[in-house]
């Protein structure tokens, strides 16, 4: 089950104008489920994104880079159950045929159009069905239906994940709401399975480019559940300058930082949640590695324990059998590591110093730790002022039973 | 259980003239387990050993490697049960104290004793217990006791892993008798949990040390159960010279090419009796990554097969939802790799070609093979001429039992 995801009223989801978004039940996933969404921008909405590093990428994230090259955005269409990835020629002419469908009921080019899609790997898309799903979706569009879009994009997820926040700018009340789906093959490189997030706010086009990749770095980059990077990733950052300040074109404009904190806050809280709910999650684990001699190397550090299926099977066993972090921090990859220099906490208390177990550390207190639904790992190196957060989960049977009935 | 290991008699462990092994019940694992081994080495017999590359070495490993650089060897002491890794200088002293304590009763040097240490990390060793268990091992030192010290170095192991072979060499018989252990934890780099390989072949010391990596290279180098590298690996090479051949002094003395060859098929054939009995294992997959244009890279496509979750668990399932396969070559790091270009096959199924699923390919087929006990993934990347191989295992919930129970 999710560790600690708070329920979520559609109501508490904010409209953005500029923003309207569409259901529908096209038939690809199990009966009464909906399965696609479309969503619908003004004419004057910015469309900022990043995408898998996976070179095996899908059919959808070719033709939606291959888009946003060559022409502005008018809408994005999301299916489930079909990643529409391992397809070759005939899944690259199948993303283009959902863009042309959709461009003739929304009356726009069909480079106006960008395609995701989400689920198993190396089957046909089901083009039919989505093309016959299309107008139905089209036909509900509406600003306030951000809730629905969420439960849409789903695959082995438990519960919809979004988030909405606002924050003052110029005197104007700026709104972010985002949404995002994910639960396993999510170690994102780039970006997550997928991220939708908007915001009323008027930003250039070139530093909402940026602001997605800052925001991308600092959550869905940091996030793993079983080390598996998606061919499907991506995280896409709308802006449609309809709060009514003035345009932030640089990043001394005034509200610059004020915004990007907000729409990275609103990315990690979003990447959290895929966390929260990955597959056989039973824990929510933070690991943050400090004092390295850089960022690249505590990284190295954070997925080396984030990834361990040891260390995550004791998470999941409440165990407190740290010796497998040491291991972990000890194949990591930084070949000149003193590990007589390095402390290890689970959460305040201190575990690992000298080479060892620290002296005052009482298995008693690890327990007490590893008990809780909330952990952190904290590792210092020792080494200089660099520092990382991860997020993961532990590794549990239910882990392995969601990924082996996966298609059956 | 264990995916294929033909069960063995301890008379088709042959002796090594000059060696002779003891076992004793020490107490360090549970009651009636034998978990302490020491060997006895005459005079002349030559040891090599490639040890772990984890920077939170054992302290028996560090202690092990100070020794071989300082002296000639005459005594090998193994404990399970506790890997006396993460333990600081108490660690260290702990290892020395266990070579003093076999010194004395073997009437040698302290620092012609290595000792070897497998089982849990960052607990105290329980050095009074090994220090009394020592005589009893001592006591009963014999030649064919071969099988008893495969079964006395076991830790999460199902089965003993031995191996004997002959071969002759300028008119003799040479013989290679090897024992390993490991099952979780199982990522070598340089070596594996332990595995030591004995032949009463005349070789030098330079000849064995490289054979021993090369060996090494070829086998222990070569597995992954859970992408997690031990603290404690290690891979012991010892050769008597009382076969009565001349003695091999260079690459191109007679039979160097056919020992090298007979240690390298000893040494994998333990190797996949590790995989094969690895926690939780219910398949022995071996993935081939053929015409790379250099052995690394095919090495990082074939671990990033071998360690995706997701891959695993299919295989555990018996579902053909080989995408993920594709997504995890499509993450393993190699840059320009045009997909397009990639042939996987399923034993001799082929399953994709043209950046997707194969026109010839149905379901059937790959599920005929996903059935089976043993299966072979090969990836052509159509780049070059370099090739490699990995064994590795599927993941199951026995896995995740194992681990999550390991301690209690």
């Amino acid at each position: 089950m999710p560790v600690n995801i708070p329920s979520l009223l559609p109501e508490q989801l904010l409209p953005i104008t500029g923003i309207t978004l569409g259901v529908a039940e096209a038939g690809i996933k199990k009966p009464d489920h909906k399965d696609l969404l479309v969503m619908l921008l003004d004419d004057d909405v910015r469309v900022a994104g990043v995408f898998t590093q996976n070179r095996f990428c899908a059919a959808p994230v070719i033709v939606a880079k291959e888009h946003m090259a060559v022409s502005s955005i008018r809408a994005l269409v999301v299916n489930t159950g079909n990643a529409n990835a391992g397809t070759g020629e005939e899944g690259l002419a199948h993303a283009r045929a959902t863009c042309n469908a959709l461009a003739e009921i929304l009356g726009c080019n069909v480079q106006q159009v960008l395609p995701f899609s989400t689920g198993v790997i190396m089957e046909r898309l089901p083009i039919e069905a989505i093309v016959k799903g299309l107008p139905k979706a089209a036909a509900n569009l509406k600003p306030d239906n951000w809730f629905a879009a969420a439960q849409a994009i789903l695959t082995t997820d438990i519960v919809p994940k979004a988030v909405s926040k606002q924050i003052q700018l110029d005197g104007k009340t700026i709104t972010i709401t985002g949404i995002a789906k994910g639960s396993g093959m999510i170690r994102p490189n780039m970006a997550t399975m997928l991220g939708f997030v908007a915001t009323d706010a008027a930003i250039s086009q070139a530093l909402l480019q940026e602001m997605a990749q800052y925001a991308a770095d600092r959550s869905f980059n940091r996030i793993t559940v079983d080390g598996d990077t998606s061919t499907n990733d991506a995280f896409m950052l709308l802006a449609t300058g309809t709060a009514g300040h003035a345009e932030i074109i640089s990043r001394e404009s005034a509200g610059f930082v004020q915004l990007q904190e907000a729409i990275t806050a609103v990315a990690a809280e979003l990447a959290k949640m895929i966390v929260r709910d990955g597959e056989g999650a039973t824990k929510f684990i933070s690991i943050q590695v400090d004092a390295g001699k850089n960022p690249q190397e505590c990284t190295k550090v954070a997925y080396a324990i984030a990834h361990s299926p040891l260390v995550k099977t004791a998470f999941f066993a409440s165990d407190p059998n740290l010796g497998r972090i040491l291991a972990a921090i000890g194949y990591a990859g930084i070949d000149d590591l003193d590990v007589n220099g390095i402390q290890l906490y689970l959460d305040d208390v201190l575990v690992v110093e000298n080479g060892g177990r620290a002296n005052r550390y009482q298995e008693a207190d690890g327990q007490r730790v590893m008990n809780q639904s909330e952990i952190t790992v904290r590792v210092v190196l020792n080494r200089g002022a660099a520092t990382t957060t991860v997020w993961t989960c532990d590794f549990s049977y239910d882990y392995v039973r969601i990924n082996a009935d996966y298609r059956s």
